[in-house]
């Protein structure tokens, strides 16, 4: 137990924040960055927190009546060139293929010249073009809508400072894509599908969001407007943790969706796209990890419980073993969550105080130790990841059996008050002008509260705080007060915003 | 019922089976080709059967110990160009990334001359080199062994006659990626997955196959043995439905994966590698559509039950509707193949006959078509697709719902032991010599049946088959006889072999 009083991350969050994060990547497993430039490979701890987090996802997007499908990776240039101020969003940051074969040439392969693609093809940075492309031909007559898709995919941005689960050049998502007959229903889409994230995120990743509309200079390109869920970090940045778009008619006129109403006349469809990225794995561990590792929301924890076997010295005991094979029967037929309890027996020829160590570290909801004095009582030693460090707990296995899946939900629960805490803590309100907004914002450099404040909605205003390196996050849904002076310029305010730093 | 007297696919399986295809993947909504060459684009119900396949083969790579992980689409040429065999195999069908921006030219958009990568990139073609490279930075002592690892992964090959499902420049697959301490330990690995796409194959699918090694002609690039799984098509072809790779310590030598055993000496690593891919659904279709369309086997079929509502002319009935609800209800709590029965109610505002004739072609396994005289009745009617054309048959609500399971387990069990009857039907054993295995193969030009007969493993002899357009498709693992004269060359045999024309 002597390991507890240090921490096992260094440095710590309050030391230097960019460095505990990365630390906390590599110590807990999830990820390293690839031979790849701007490319990461996701372990196994990180793709299987990815795949609890999809589950989520695609229950609630299938629950809503979306319908998977999947559309090719590859697009041609011209179909970027008919949206064009999504063009002007996206030209900047491609892959592009030009070649379709190699040769060799002096023992080394380079693009064969002979296989030059007549038109060269990006990878897809988002799918809206190659996607409309298709529902223009699936849409005939409004009882072809609404057409309501998602897809789960690879995404490729080249990104010059790229950063592990936060900015990488490819990248998971889903992206959702839906045609409507009218404004109202797409409009409604699009909002609905902000609040199915701000469920996901507040109830299974147990991190409190903003939800609101974004400014319109940070836009999806080509779109009417955007929504997005606002997330706050432990240094007080803002994450954007999800979007939602509105794209009004400009994809559908681009690419030709049109249908044929009640009455038989042609019209444009309106449509949306939304989706959320692995950039949320970011999110959990700076949401909710400390200076001994992550710590995961038990509802999307590849594990909820770990058992670590404690054997004497001289090797396995095969009593304690059986013991621990028969709690591992029991505990996976408890339910937590609608899902039966993953619990996993860690045998692997480590000392099992290593063992436990990098359980804590990757941030299990509960790590049991057990031995033949566990045994001998019908009793379990357990950790919980939320307030450790601590002295081993003891139950009888009856009593831990019976309560995992309520212990669960409170360590949930636990995760999600702590974040709640953290942002009501951590905004204020209470700043009057744009001096304060300045001082607010430079007195405490790296790890400034989120400020929620008057705004006039004018974008010449708004640039009053790029040398802050400040953004407008988010016109909260929820406006708590909308009249008085706007926090840049002083005019006649229309909206509250919030003002942050931002990943 | 005027439908059910002619063919909802033409052209017919007997009339034109290339053609057939196709046109079943079209009818049963399935996938399309996509704007973008060789690339498709997977529609719902394509997407739906690749999920459920997807769920039951990821069930079985997890319950064998592997963890999923994600690696980059984009390969560096230098790792390519390690492995020499590997490359001598791929070098010929690969998109390449050379520019990471594009920019606006006389309104057109190009690759930046001034983003030139200095190095290109591939788009991964499979990937042990970029798994390999991560491996020697994974592995460093026995403890570390075996490593079990699985990805879900889009791949690109360029294909120059692209078929959907069957061969697509794009397409889907999962890619085991295991190393072991031991020779002996990884063919032990290469063997057990196979044997785990045998068992998904036959359970799941409903797909008869033949398990063995790949002649030295047909090995993957790289590999010292590769082992597959080959279907029978209608057509009486191959289809290579799944491969799993013993590679030695060709790829461990090439990116350095070494390890400490238990004595502390450095050792190179075995490695084994396996895949399925969406070209799975093509199997499926041409091991069990027929000429009405597609035909779903219960236990990958997205939906196990459509009900079709039957209303009176003058519009929607509240009763039926209500009727109908409970009846989902009560369907949706039964339990089939370990999972709730997937019941849907198809609402639509089509005639209730045309909904019929959409779910006969995409092969739904039941559906139920429920009106005013079902409801007063307390009945159902219903049609089981795969005895369709038939009468619609009538239960009891009651007994419907209470052998709905048993149902949907004949409708599985009839489609392997069709498929299984064909197989053995459609293979011969009794060609003696070369001169008859020709006139066996250019007798029967398209749907020639396997030939099952004696090899003396000579690459020379081998070659007697090309201008047949035959292969050897693999050495069956269930020899059932090895001893007499080569049907090519009559030398003294080793092996039993199957011949076949393929996919």
């Amino acid at each position: 137990m002597a390991k507890t009083t240090k921490n096992e991350i260094a440095p710590t969050r309050a030391e230097d924040f960019p460095n505990w994060y990365q630390a906390v990547v590599k110590e807990a497993d999830l990820a390293e960055m690839a031979h790849v430039r701007g490319c990461m490979v996701i372990k196994p701890w990180g793709y299987g927190i990815w795949e609890q987090t999809k589950a989520c996802l695609d229950e609630q997007i299938k629950k809503t009546g979306h319908e998977n499908v999947y559309f090719p990776l590859l697009i041609p240039l011209d179909y970027l060139e008919k949206e064009a101020e999504h063009v002007e969003g996206f030209a900047k940051e491609m892959a592009v293929v030009t070649h379709h074969r190699l040769v060799a040439r002096d023992g080394r392969l380079v693009p064969d010249p002979d296989a030059q693609l007549d038109t060269p093809l990006v990878i897809r940075p988002t799918s809206e073009t190659v996607i409309g492309a298709s529902f223009a031909d699936w849409i005939q007559s409004y009882r072809d809508l609404p057409l309501k898709i998602n897809q789960w995919a690879n995404i490729v941005r080249w990104e010059m400072r790229p950063r592990v689960f936060l900015r990488t050049a490819e990248f998971l998502w889903q992206e959702g894509h839906t045609a409507h007959a009218t404004e109202e229903e797409a409009l409604q889409e699009t909002r609905a599908m902000l609040e199915m994230y701000r469920g996901v995120l507040q109830d299974k990743l147990a991190i409190p969001v903003i939800a609101g509309e974004k400014p319109a200079s940070e836009r999806f390109p080509g779109a009417v407007s955007t929504l997005s869920v606002e997330a706050m970090m432990q240094d007080y940045k803002a994450l954007q943790a999800g979007t939602s778009h509105y794209l009004g008619q400009n994809f559908a006129a681009a690419a030709g969706i049109s249908f044929a109403d009640e009455q038989g006349q042609e019209q444009l469809v309106y449509t949306t796209s939304w989706g959320v990225s692995t950039r949320l794995i970011g999110g959990v561990i700076m949401t909710h990890a400390d200076d001994n590792g992550l710590r995961v929301p038990p509802k999307i924890s590849p594990y909820h419980v770990v058992v670590v076997p404690f054997h004497d010295k001289d090797g396995e005991d095969p009593a304690v073993s059986a013991y621990i094979e028969g709690l591992v029967q029991e505990l996976g037929a408890c339910f937590f969550d609608e899902h039966a309890v993953r619990v996993h027996a860690d045998t692997r020829p480590y000392r099992a105080i290593d063992k436990r160590w990098q359980w804590v570290k990757k941030g299990v909801p509960i790590i049991l130790e057990v031995g033949r004095r566990d045994m001998e009582g019908d009793a379990v030693s357990y950790f919980c990841r939320h307030r450790f460090p601590h002295k081993a707990l003891s139950l009888s296995r009856g009593d831990f059996v019976g309560g995992v899946g309520a212990l669960l939900a409170e360590i949930q629960g636990e995760y999600y008050a702590e974040a709640s805490e953290r942002l009501q803590r951590h905004t204020r309100t209470d700043v009057a002008d744009f001096e304060a907004l300045c001082d607010h914002f430079e007195a405490t450099k790296a790890t400034a509260d989120f400020v929620r404040g008057l705004w006039c909605e004018s974008p010449q205003c708004e640039q009053r705080l790029q040398p802050l390196a400040v953004s407008i996050r988010c016109l909260p849904f929820e406006q708590e007060r909308r009249e008085g002076a706007c926090l840049l310029c002083g005019a006649a305010a229309t909206k509250e915003a919030v003002f942050a730093r931002s990943y």
